[in-house]
Order: structure tokens, then C-alpha cells, then sequence
């Protein structure tokens, strides 16, 4: 209805205010970036000829919504909430404002909220990982909306992305638990399709049993959507086979936490019968008990970083290539020896 | 560029098709709600004449935008998290897609965030709770955009709503408190200015209390922003005093979370020698050790019936009034009677 009512226009507020029309756009778009004096002239002229923001004349005066969106797989769980929060931050320091779309880890629903995002006029995107239809990126190109992929790093792919290497990370991880003397291990992966932090993540303790000579039959995968109640599934069924890990690395630390349950109801301590890893290095590692071995992602890093070089897309056009950010190991209290060495 | 730059319109898409604006809008914005003949048609004209969806066009053929808007205080800590998903859920079986804000608990950000969404033409929008300024409500009713207040319920409030009463609920748990024996309650508390929730939490306690003619003098509360850390440092605190509780009732799992911990560190057993308790029942409150007792949130249900009522209010416009729903105690392991009984 309001779009289609006559109403005063953003022309005329700008007359009556004696400023340009991107002045008054930039006052109710983002009152912080304009100095107090004018806000407080435009404000007048708005309220004075009952000026009510429309959003297509407003897109046509600022060329830009100052607006970013984010397609994150989950709001479930915290995986990217302390990424997405420092994202956010460091937007609004320069004046934009952030919505958010969470896909369900499905594809169809990710395609709709990236096309609705630009359709409601979203300066640029936040995407995570590489995994999608090549037709998306094309569409995105022909509209013009730069994307940055983050929490994924893949220095051969031609996106901006800010992120790091899954694969390298679990490896080191992987590599620490060899270490350890453990030979039979488990795996709790999240959903490999359409993910390629999971399968990544895969890779890498493949890589580091490869390193060493060890054949990956050592490892049993169990794959399942990520989530606290399916680590515990999924550590129940591998501990009560026949020749249950000694290691029981997860995909990430929900459903590391999980696998904490399902060993505790089994009656299995950890890391005396049964070592447990995560990855993330979220809230939940410290909440849990004992506190969770994982991989550190620096979230809040990502988030500003991914923020700079998300609006270097949008102000300048220009890729900012892909950077990579260092994990680190957080030893912690779950994994140990294994129990027969 | 892509709002400036001249380019086929929705007409010419309608045209060459042979279907109403209307309908090629809908192609675009909820593919799922086309018949799948249709929609290849449409899809063949938009890709014959190059179309790119243009917003403003598309708002003008659809008066609705089909997106959705909802700012929450936080995406970290899942607190939100699970409600929302079923919000989004139902959106989309109704054809809608969801775009989500976090203003981090400041009624500042959550201005910005709402005049955003409404200028990126957002049919109808959620809140959380009632607490926020006169103006605003005003604002979205002069926009004509519907706003459904969830996560509270006040009866009196002549706002649309789903939600529960946060006061009752904490105040049914309180009386459970005090049937144990406890008669010395420290309370961590969320930041109550601007948040009602977390006031009329406060508030139940004090019922309690007060149904059984004891002094709200035996209170000890400590207001601190939610999160786990601020839990842990509360609970140190309480626990330092010269005469510590015997139970210490939180505002939310995430802060109760918390406090276990720092119960766990100071070497205080819980419920040996002090009682905690949580409000929420989100997933970290079955996670921690011992598991969190808690006041129950019906998220999903609650999720769910505010997608039913918002869409009502964008579809008909006609108020839904003030729903509320039931809230239940979950009962575990984290409260006892106290030592000294």
C-alpha cells in the first residue's frame, strides 16, 4: 500500500531541507555518517511534508541501499554467530546495515534468499564456502552485486573469499592425534554434499593418515546433519561396534558436544576410554565436560575482515582476492592416549 | 548501477509470456507457489529478453514483497535460534522468505534495523518483546508495515502478540524453588533497561516471594549482559559474599550455563551445595553437567504461530490480538533442597 499511495518526494525534502537528494537519503539510511546539524534540518522537512521513505526513489538517489546480506547455513547452534557479530560491527562502523538469511544447509532455499536479497536491493553479499550452482555466481555478476565467500579459503578459486583451509586445519589436528599413538579412528561429519568445509574437513585427516603411511581403512565416517542430538547417535553407533575408535574426531564442535553425551551415557570416560575432538572453537568447547581439544577458527577475525573487504567490493569494485586467515590447535581436555598403549 | 542502468521491465517479461505482472513477480520472488508450466514460461521470457528483476518494478506489480523481516537482541547463543528457524519454516511453506537482524540488545541498532527492513520493503515485520520507543510503533503504522511482537505477552498491550508470561513463568518456578527449602536466592539477571523479558523475570521471583510473605530482602540480584562468561563472573561473586545462596536462579540457560561453571571452579557441587536454575530450556541446557533445570519455552510452537498471525496481519491486515502460550517447568538435576535443611 505505501508504495503506491501518492507521497511528498525524497526531491522535495531535499528542496525543502536546501541539501541533496543523497543527503537525505544518507540521514534516514544512516543518520550516524551525517553531521547532526543537517540530520536535524533534513528531519525537519521530512516530518513537515510527512515524507515517508520509499525505497525505490531511495535507491535511485543513493545508487547504493547501504544494506549487506548474509546467507548462513544455521542460526542454530552459535557456528557463526560470533563471526557474524564482529561482521556486523565493523559494518556498522562504516555505516551499512546487515540482514541475515539462514539456508537450512539447502541449496534451493539459499538460491531464494540470495535472489531476494538483491531483490530487495542488498549492496553485496556474505556467502559461506565455495559449493554452489556456477549459475548463481553468474547471476549475481550479471546484477552486479559483488559477493565475498567466507569461512572457507581455496586460493585456485577466482572469488574473493576471507576464510581458511578446512583441510589443512583437520590435518593439523589429525597430525596431533597420530601423534598420541591412536590408529583406530572415528569420524562424525557433518552432511559432505553441498558442503565443502565438511568434505574438506574430511580430507584433511585423510591427508595426515596418508602422511604417515596409514591406510584411511582405519577410519570409519559417519556422516549426519550437524546437531548435538546426531553426535550422540552417531557416537553411540561407533563405539558399540565391534572394534570401537580409540579417537572420535568430529566435523564440528556441536557435534563433538554430542558425541561427549553419548559417550558419558555409554558409561565411556573421556579421554580415558575414548578421546573426543571438535572444530570451531565455539562457546560451547569450554561449556562442556570435560572442555573440548579443537581446531580455534578466529570468528571475530573473519567477521572484520570479511566486512573491509566486502565494502571494498561494493565501493571500489575491485577483488580483494582470497585471504587466507591461520588456525591454531586448542588443546583442551579431551583427547588423550589411547587406552591399550 | 544495476537500479539505473535501462533495462526490460516487467511488462515486457508479462507480454512475451502471456501472464500478468503479478505472476512473473511471483516467478521470481516464490517460484514454489507457481505451477511448474507457468513458471517455465516466464522463465524463458526472462531469460529471451534479459530481464533482470528491478525491485522497485516488482513491488509495484505485487504490492507485496513476500519477505519477511525479524529483529532479534542476538544470534549468538541459540537463544532465538530455534524459534526462529520454525518462523522461517512456516514463512517459506506460505511462500515468504525471511530476512533477520540482530541488534545486539541496543534500541539504537534495533531503530536503524527496523527503518531498514521497512525500506527494503519488508511486508511485515517480528519483534521481540514490547519494550522499545512510542515512535517507532507509530512509524511502522504510518508505513503501514504490520509488526507481530513475540517472546512476551501482555494482555493489556494492544499490540499483536505471541508469546508467554515471562513473569508467571519465572514466578511458577520460584515457588518450586521455595517449596525446596531455599529461602536465600541470588538472582542473575539480564540487562533490564529496555528489555522486558528480563524484567518481568525479575519480577516472578519477587511474586513468589511475596505470595508466602517473605522479604524481597532475601534477594541478592546481579544484572549483567547475557553470556556465559558474565554468568561465571556473576556466580563468583554470589558465591564470595559473606553468606552466599543456596540457589541462584538465572535469567536465561546461557547465564545459568555460566554459573555452573564458575559453581564447578570455585569447588561448590551443584545441587549439593548450591541450587541453579535456567529460563529457556534451549539445547546448552541439556549439554551442560549436571543438566540444567529450567523453565520450558514452547520455541517451535511459538515460531510457528507468529508466521500464522504475521502473515494474517500483512494478508488481511486484520490484528490477531495477544496469543499466549503455556510454559511449562523442565525439571533436572541442578536443583535440590538446600545444605543447610
Amino acid at each position: 500500500m505505501r508504495n503506491t499511495r501518492s507521497i511528498p518526494t525524497l526531491d522535495d525534502v531535499a528542496k525543502k531541507a536546501g541539501v541533496s537528494t543523497a543527503t537525505v537519503s544518507r540521514c534516514i539510511n544512516t543518520p550516524d555518517r551525517v553531521v547532526q546539524s543537517t540530520r536535524t534540518r533534513v528531519l525537519k522537512a521530512v516530518e513537515a511534508l510527512g515524507y515517508t521513505p520509499n525505497f525505490g526513489a531511495r535507491v535511485m538517489a543513493a545508487k547504493r541501499t547501504f544494506t549487506i546480506g548474509a546467507i548462513i547455513p544455521t542460526m542454530e547452534n552459535a557456528i557463526f554467530a560470533r563471526g557474524l557479530q564482529a561482521f556486523q560491527e565493523e559494518l556498522r562502523n562504516r555505516g551499512y546495515t546487515l540482514l541475515v538469511s539462514s539456508s537450512s544447509y539447502d541449496p534451493q532455499i539459499e538460491e531464494e534468499q540470495i535472489r531476494a536479497l538483491v531483490a530487495r536491493g542488498a549492496d553485496g553479499l556474505l556467502l559461506i564456502g565455495y559449493d554452489r550452482d556456477p549459475a548463481l555466481y553468474r547471476y549475481l555478476e550479471r546484477q552486479a552485486v559483488p559477493a565475498l565467500v567466507a569461512w572457507a579459503y581455496a586460493p585456485d578459486v577466482a572469488l574473493p573469499a576471507i576464510g581458511f583451509d578446512n583441510r589443512a586445519a583437520m590435518a593439523l589436528l589429525a597430525e596431533k592425534v597420530l601423534t598420541f599413538g591412536h590408529r583406530r579412528i572415528g569420524v562424525i561429519s557433518g552432511v559432505i554434499k553441498g558442503n565443502d568445509r565438511a568434505a574438506n574437513r574430511v580430507m584433511g585427516i585423510k591427508d595426515a593418515l596418508a602422511a604417515r603411511g596409514i591406510s584411511p581403512d582405519t577410519m570409519t565416517v559417519i556422516e549426519t546433519p550437524y546437531g548435538f542430538e546426531n553426535g550422540e547417535i552417531a557416537m553411540t553407533e561407533l563405539m558399540q561396534s565391534s572394534t570401537p575408535p580409540t579417537v572420535v574426531m568430529c566435523g564440528n564442535d556441536v557435534l563433538a558436544a554430542g558425541a561427549l553425551r553419548g559417550a558419558s551415557l555409554l558409561g565411556f570416560g573421556v579421554p580415558d576410554d575414548v578421546s573426543v575432538t571438535g572444530f570451531d572453537d565455539i562457546e560451547l568447547a569450554r561449556v562442556v565436560t570435560p572442555a573440548l581439544t579443537t581446531v580455534h577458527v578466529p570468528h571475530r577475525e573473519m567477521g572484520t575482515k570479511a566486512a573491509t573487504a566486502l565494502i571494498a567490493l561494493v565501493e571500489g569494485g575491485q577483488s580483494v582476492g582470497a585471504q587466507e586467515l591461520t588456525i591454531t590447535l586448542q588443546l583442551r581436555d579431551t583427547l588423550g592416549p589411547p587406552k591399550n598403549i
